[in-house]
Formats: structure tokens, C-alpha cells, sequence
């Protein structure tokens, strides 16, 4: 099937803020969704922003049936490691169940890798859910590696309350 | 004791390499470390930085044997999560162990939460080694929680071979 990448712009953040709600919704967690449109408009794409985006289009004749030709998408950021130096974050990979298995998953991800390549990082970083069995199948046919598994690296958060009683001098 | 924590800056990147090098150590993992000085002094301190780092101080009287008055660092950057927002990630936080069990490094991370906060960010993230149970213990402590443990996260990494290849169309 045809299909196209692109960056994504600030017209885009409607249907990105869509397609989070429906990653949430596979992920079972569709309730832990805070961020809205306007939170995408204002992060992404104001000076100095939080995230970048690529969005996976499709012809208006393989339009989904609600009329959605913007069917895929990947938010990422620039990291660091202290070890290796720049990297690239890679925070969503999405792309809606109807055009799975046509290499457009494969394309966004290798599009964060050019771009993360030739910003000047060696390391593209992201998370799996550990159920997720066919994402970490696919990542690790892909020839990433599992560093929680293999180094023991956990992630931790503070958020909330605990964030807030944290910044208290 | 006496300490200070200030914003890093340029001068402090031979001093943040060194600190790098003993965090790796004592991590078991020395050999790993790629970045240099002047890696540092180039991706942190140049325009688009990739990381921002804070340093804690001591005064002269408190200086190691080897003339360190520099003894504490944390390097962080902002990112995002596609469900809360904007987000802050700390990706070291180092104090050497002569100065551990003052409050320092309480109180870089009690920095690094200030300024997520002051940048609208609604978490704290960072990773620890499984078999690093003082630092996780600590962390818990201060009301962090295990996202790889209660939700399944594991951390994904492409680098090398495997993210050239991964770039080619």
C-alpha cells in the first residue's frame, strides 16, 4: 500500500491526540491519558518544544471509513547518556490496526533512526510493554536489545504529591 | 556540611567527566563510558543543548585529598509523555562517597524536581540498577515508584550496526 512520512506540523495534533487515545486503548490504559490537542499544539510546536512528531499518511482512497487518511505516527525527543552521548528518544510508535503489516511501523521507526543518526546520536531509546509480545518481537528482530532484561535497568517516576514534596528545599 | 548546588556550566565539564568515570565505576561498568570533557562541553553548552547538568560544591576547607571541590553532579533533560505531558529526566544523579549521607544528593534531585516543576513538568523519571538497592530504597523513600515493576516498562535500545541498518530506507 502507497503511504507517506512526513514531519509532523501543528495541523497534525488532532488526529496525534486521536491516535494516543487509541494506543492507550490497545495498551488498556485509555484512562491515563491526560494530554489533550491543545497540549500537543502548545509542546510540540512552540519555541523550544518538549517533542517532535512524524505522521504516516495514506492516499484519500485508502481513507478509513471515519474518513482518516492520517493513520500512523511517532512522537521522539533528544536524550542524552552520559556514557554514549547524544541519543534519540523514541516515545510512540503507532500505526492503526487496519495498516499493520504493510512496513509502515517499520518506515516511522527507521525514519527516527535517520533523523536521530543525523542529528549526531548513537542510540535510539524507547520502552515495551513486557505483555506486548509481537512490539518486542518485532523490536528485537529489528536488532535492539532489552536493556531492563540484560542490564537491569528499571524506570523509575515521581510524579504527583511526591514530585511536589521532592522540589520542597 | 556546607554545600551549594548551582546551574553547571563549561568550566565544570572536566569535573562532570570525572564524576562520570566514578559513577561508572561504581556501576561496574567503566569501560562503557565514550563521552568525554569535550563531548560535554560541546552537547550540554553549545546552542540546542542536549542535557543540562547542576553541580554541588564544597567549600575549600572541605576539599578531598585530591583537591575536588566539585563533588556532586545530576544531569537531566526535558521530555514527554504522550499521556501526562511535559516531563523531566534526570539521567545521573552522582555525589562521591566521602560526601554521601549529608543530604546532597537529596538535595540535587530535590533541584532537578524544582526545575521540572518551574518548566510545567508533571514527572520525574530516571533509571537504577536492580542490584543497586540503597539507591532504589532511597528513591522509594522519597515517594518514586517502580514503573518497570508495577506496569511491566522495559527499556528498548537500538544502537551501533543495528541503528545504521535500521536507518536505511
Amino acid at each position: 500500500m502507497e503511504f507517506s512520512i512526513r514531519a509532523a506540523n501543528v495541523e497534525d495534533c488532532r488526529d496525534i491526540a486521536r491516535m494516543i487515545r487509541e494506543l492507550a486503548e490497545y495498551e488498556k490504559v485509555a484512562d491515563h491519558v491526560k494530554v489533550t490537542q491543545r497540549d500537543l499544539e502548545q509542546d510540540g510546536f512552540s519555541k523550544n518544544p518538549f517533542f517532535h512528531g512524524i505522521v504516516a499518511e495514506v492516499p484519500e482512497q485508502h481513507r478509513t471509513k471515519e474518513g482518516h487518511t492520517k493513520i500512523g505516527y511517532a512522537l521522539y525527543f533528544y536524550s542524552y547518556s552520559s556514557w554514549t552521548g547524544r541519543a534519540i528518544y523514541m516515545e510512540d510508535l503507532y500505526v492503526m490496526p487496519e495498516f499493520r503489516g504493510k512496513g509502515i511501523g517499520k518506515a516511522l521507526m527507521s525514519k527516527v533512526a535517520q533523523l536521530g543518526l543525523a542529528a549526531g546520536c548513537n542510540q535510539l531509546n524507547f520502552t515495551v510493554l513486557d505483555w506486548n509480545k509481537s512490539s518486542l518481537d518485532f523490536y528485537l528482530s529489528q536488532g535492539c536489545f532489552d536493556v531492563t532484561e540484560k542490564m537491569g535497568y528499571h524506570c523509575i517516576r515521581c510524579e504527583g504529591e511526591a514530585l511536589e514534596h521532592l522540589a520542597q528545599p
